[in-house]
């Protein structure tokens, strides 16, 4: 039996407020303690989205409530909201700002560079910036970190552009950190199977619709094998934990995402046993980083016991997430979590959340 | 009578090779002198496009025979050429490397933000660059300047996010330029008028269709008022010239891009006098900015006779581009060109171009 410290999520939407059919604070943490995950950052495109004082208030006393595993709440980029200097308690009180620069799952979303300027130009220096920024989004973003000389975290990277403009920037002293997706290291395009419902002209969904419609959306091989061969460009795993139900996934509108923070533990450990990443790569990944990047405080009488031999199928039915589904359904993996020891408590153990809804701390107060 | 230095125009489309029903090097060098213009940079995106020494070869045998003012031509950056260490010579010829990444006219477009940095690695560091980049592509391309340390002179913005942008990049201290074109000064979106050919959900062109396409689009008032209140940020004037015919523009599929060599001069005169600009500022973006921008020579006894106090109106029937039309039509405007010499000729008075096809030279030989 394995014995790693508690994983950190720096990327997981819980869905509460507002959605709480998809996820809520209970079962979206009772999820990350089946993954190994004893932190997870929660991100604010919710309903309403988090991006004041008051809506920061909402999502904080849900989680106060119902957390199972430790957090903290992101506040949104907005585009009446840029004037953080008058609420300087507020930043403080967040696990970052969350800037969504391109399309993806609600109304969260600045088009206007100037407003992006505004933002890096009153969140406090140091506090974590995130940035859902694809392409050239991304490259923009890190220009405003170089100019503002500050540091960036860059959301889910998936191309092979991303990361070799990450790669030459970090070799440049910009201040640019980023995190990849299981999703974008193990499936590609090819994997999305033809859509019935949403043909496309190439006679397969292409990733915009359909149960594998994600953003950023799986890219291709080549962007994988690029992603592998530049691990060392990549500070963090983050899952990206996008759950919606599967009627949602398979109806006429698709919303973008999968669920992910379960999957996640088991799906790197088989590239462990295949010979593709270490352990000391995901602690690194999982653990040391993401403490760094996201200023977050070790969790004493933590840590994480791991099968690391255990070969298994993912199955839907096994998951904590309420969307009922995984993209991973049926995959043979190794490492399977025993048990997780959160402060001190038996927090999981073989497949159930032992600690009660609300034991989980805001690690920013 | 007002006696200005030889105008320079570092944006300028001639057509030849492969399009000269629209312009040629004697048609467009002639209208470029009827401008004040005394040099132009022509860019590279004919057919074929300029983009190795055989095509570089081609366009600068037509502009041999034919310019009568003189010249520079751009090599264009495609997929195929990014390894210009292999070329040492070539960069040498040209005006500059012109990048195109973003939609516009013609073949030449590069996608993938990992050539863009082969290109940057691989030109000369002392050699210009120019990109058509907008929006967020214009950020990113400014990164690539300050990830490899070496200038970048971006071409017609036209938006308030990128002056403000560029405006702060060059208070970091990156290397960057730009240019800003007459129609971005001079037009707005709301001047695009409605297209029975082309109706579009708001009831009128857009921008991306008609006579008044062009790329970039016209932008919004707000847009254009802070272009003129951050003169200071605008390092040139430059007309992108794009002549297209009549009848191309009113077609089915209309091109983008306006003529536009002859008519700066008058505008920019009419500018100053309702005091919007200064003659210093003229000579300053149209001469001294450029010149050392693109490491030109200077161009002895030349100059230009402008009678500032004429007021006239703009018809196409007076302009000697072979496009035909000026999207400012009817313009009431002020200022002339009375008579242009070029290294000690006569090369134009009164509206006719008085040197041969041929006596323009390459001011990179």
């Amino acid at each position: 039996m394995l014995k790693l410290p508690g994983l950190i999520d720096p990327h997981v939407h819980l869905r509460e407020p507002g959605q709480t059919h998809k996820e809520d604070w209970d079962s979206g943490t009772s999820a990350a303690l089946a993954g190994g995950v004893t932190v997870l950052l929660a991100m604010p495109n919710t309903r309403p989205p988090i991006f004041d004082a008051a809506t920061l208030n909402l999502a904080l006393a849900a989680a106060k409530a119902k957390a199972r595993c430790d957090y903290a709440q992101f506040l949104g980029a907005g585009p009446g909201n840029a004037e953080w200097g008058r609420h300087k308690a507020l930043p403080l009180r967040a696990a970052g700002l969350k800037m969504y620069l391109d399309s993806t799952f609600g109304e969260l979303r600045l088009d206007d560079m100037t407003l992006w300027q505004q933002h890096f130009q009153t969140w406090p220096r140091d506090l974590p910036i995130v940035a859902h920024s694809e392409s050239r989004s991304m490259a923009a973003v890190i220009l405003m970190a170089a100019i503002y000389d500050r540091p960036v975290h860059i959301a889910h990277i998936s191309l092979k552009e991303e990361v070799l403009l990450i790669k030459a920037a970090k070799e440049k002293g910009i201040k640019v950190t980023c995190e990849v997706c299981p999703h974008h290291l193990f499936l590609t395009k090819d994997d999305i199977p033809p859509s019935p419902l949403h043909p496309s002209p190439n006679g397969r969904g292409d990733g915009g619709e359909g149960r594998l419609s994600v953003r950023p959306r799986l890219a291709t091989k080549e962007d994988v094998d690029v992603l592998w061969a530049n691990l060392d460009v990549i500070d963090c795993f983050a899952t990206d934990h996008a759950p919606h139900t599967l009627a949602e996934k398979d109806g006429e509108n698709p919303p973008p995402g999968f669920p992910g923070v379960e999957t996640m533990l088991p799906l790197l450990f088989t590239a462990v046993s295949d010979g593709r990443l270490t352990i000391d790569q995901i602690i690194e990944k999982s653990v040391i980083n993401p403490r760094k990047i996201f200023s977050l405080p070790k969790q004493p009488e933590t840590w994480v016991e791991v099968d690391e031999n255990a070969r298994y199928e993912l199955h839907a039915a096994d998951l904590h997430s309420r969307c009922g589904w995984t993209p991973f359904e049926g995959w043979q993996v190794r490492g399977r979590v025993r048990r997780v020891t959160l402060r001190g408590r038996e927090a999981f153990k073989d497949g159930r959340a032992l600690v009660k809804p609300g034991y989980g701390r805001n690690v920013r107060e």
